[in-house]
Order: structure tokens, then sequence, then C-alpha cells
């Protein structure tokens, strides 16, 4: 066995084990603190085994499935952009392109090929497989809003017209039908009174 | 589109967003607190597209993935069972076969009829596939807890011999390649006189 090869794979291993300390602006479901990129991550490869046959064309579960487990490792340098936040997006794309340069780099050559391959290929979205896999990762943390109040939607005050043309061309390109219930989902939630005026302590 | 099939689906995926509360023994490797069992589901999916080629037979990588993927799910309802505590895990097997059929029963028939056939055969860890995910569900907390200073080796005063006797046979039976280095680890570990007497904190 080539000693070295398996000291990279772990040496890597024990790298990414920093993601669970970047903490995303999304709530959890019962709003007892933000949600780190690391439960995230296994949270939408969750979403893609459920939910891939709702894909707008066929794709590889599996190729969607590692591009979710690895899509977010760039933030251990780079840290989370929050979504609603532009004045936070200046030089995020060049952050994160040495990001991945670094930090997959650790592994064996061809597996750091495979991987800076697939976390290009999301990032571009221009696959079929990249494209329900952003759409997932739009989707969740729209779920998570509309179930708690508004969620990351609150502070900076997003509009409705605004949820719409953040969320819906990514989640209608890459899974329709999905875009269809979260649709329905943010009109029920701002034709509430009280929608946007708590923060997430629930708190007016 | 059954629109019922779907809100099954997204029943589930909000539900088991509860396992991101789950927390086990395992420190995260900066010490800054204890591991939950999503981002450590998260962190064994990413072992297993690393690492497979150490398994002991040819396997299946995306099975594996699924398999860790869901194989902590169970405890949202019967909780984390401490490895190092016998007492603690009385009644557990029952616990999460209720588990598994109320939490994957919520998916649509057929999902949840795979879902809990993936998790009964990783629990049986009877199939090469699972007798992997196996070892590696073991090997990462090992990585941790030699990486801590004893982690959660500590308290309980667990052994050199002990160490070798709960994580031998199931790494080495799952990937021999990771227990060769695992063993050589916890020999390093134990061979220094400060070993096991400090706590996550550090403190002495």
């Amino acid at each position: 066995m080539d000693l070295s090869h398996l000291e990279r794979q772990l040496a890597f291993l024990r790298e990414i084990d920093r993601l669970k300390s970047v903490v995303r602006m999304s709530p959890l479901i019962d709003r007892s603190r933000r949600e780190n990129s690391a439960e995230h991550s296994w949270h939408l490869a969750m979403y893609a085994l459920v939910l891939s046959e709702h894909a707008a064309a066929p794709v590889d579960v599996v190729r969607v499935v590692k591009m979710l487990l690895l899509h977010d490792i760039v933030e251990i340098d780079a840290g989370d952009a929050p979504f609603h936040d532009p004045s936070m997006q200046a030089d995020q794309v060049e952050r994160e392109r040495q990001a991945a340069e670094r930090i997959f780099s650790l592994l064996p050559d061809a597996q750091a090929a495979e991987f800076r391959g697939l976390w290009t290929e999301f990032e571009a979205a221009e696959s079929d497989d990249a494209k329900f896999a952003k759409a997932l990762d739009r989707f969740q943390p729209l779920l998570h809003n509309v179930a708690t109040d508004g969620g990351t939607w609150v502070a900076p005050q997003v509009s409705e017209e605004q949820v719409f043309a953040r969320y819906g061309p990514t989640i209608e390109s890459g899974a329709p039908a999905l875009w269809e219930v979260a649709a329905q989902l943010v009109r029920e939630h701002f034709s509430d009174p009280l929608a946007g005026k708590a923060d997430l302590d629930g708190r007016v």
C-alpha cells in the first residue's frame, strides 16, 4: 500500500471537519440555532436521494449526491456569503476558486481532479445534474424560511417579488415540480399579515 | 403529479432536520464542541467517497453512501447510545427499530421500503457494503479521539486493550488497510504518558 496516498486522503478528511464550524444564515426548522454547512450538505444529499424523480431532466443521482456533499467545502476558507446581502458577495467567486484549489489538492491527484471537476460543474449550473443540485440548494432554505415565519427573509426585509426573482429561476430550471410547490408556499407565506414580522426567536 | 406523494417526501425531509439536534459524544477535531449526528453522517459519506478503494471486498459506493447518510436517522427518536457506556444501550435495538418504522414510513411506500432495507442491512453488518460502512462509522470517531488527546476515551477511562477490542474487529473486517493505520495511531496515543489525562477542554 502506498502510505502517502492514504495519508493524503486522511489529511483531507481531517481538514473538512472544519465545515461543521461554518455557520449559514438559514435556521433549523425548530429555530434553536442557525444551520452549519456540513449538516446542510447532509440534508441536501438526502433531498437528492428522495426527490430525484422531480428533476427537470433525467439525472445521475450519484453525481448529484457527490456535488451536494462537497459543494460547500470551499466555505472552510471563503466563508458563507449571505444570499440576501450582495455586498458580502464581492470577490467571493475568486475566494472560492482559491479554496477549491487548496483544499481539494490535499487529496491524491486523481481524486483531487474529480472533486474539483464536480465542484466546477456545480458552480457552472449548466449540466442537468448541476441544475438539479442547484435547485435543491435553493429549495431547502426556502422550505426552512416558510417553516420559520420568514427565516432569512425577515431582517433584510426581502419581498415576495424578490423571493420569486431570487429563487424561482434556479428551482424551476432544475425541478419545475418543486417550484410549483415552493411558489404556492411563498404566496401563502406573504399573504399572512404577520409574515416577515417575527425574527428567528419568534419576537415580533 | 400525485401531490400527496410529494407531500410525504417533504414531510420526511422536514422531520429529519431534527437529526441536527442529536448530539454525539465525539468531539470536533478543534474541540470546540461535540459533533451532531447530521454532520457526522455527512462526514462519513465523504469518508466513503474518498476511501472506498480500501474496502475489504469490492463495494457499491452508492449503496454505502446511502447507508451512511441514513444510518443515524433513527436517533431522532432513539437518541445516540454512547459507545463506551453499555448501561445506556439497553433496549436501544428495540427503540431504533420502532424509530425506523415511524420515520421512514413518512415517505411514499417504495422509498420507505428501500430506506428501511438499507438501514436493516447496515445494522446487520453482514453484506460487504454494510461491513465497509460500519468500519467507517468506527474509524472516524477513532481518528477524532486520537486527534483530541483521547476524546471519548478519557472520561470512562477506556484502556488501549479496550480500544483494540471495541474498534478492531469492525474496522479490520470492513477495511483492513484502515485498521492498520488506526492500530498504529492507537499505539502511539497510549504510549504518550499524557494520553487520556486531558479532557475535551485540554484540562489535565
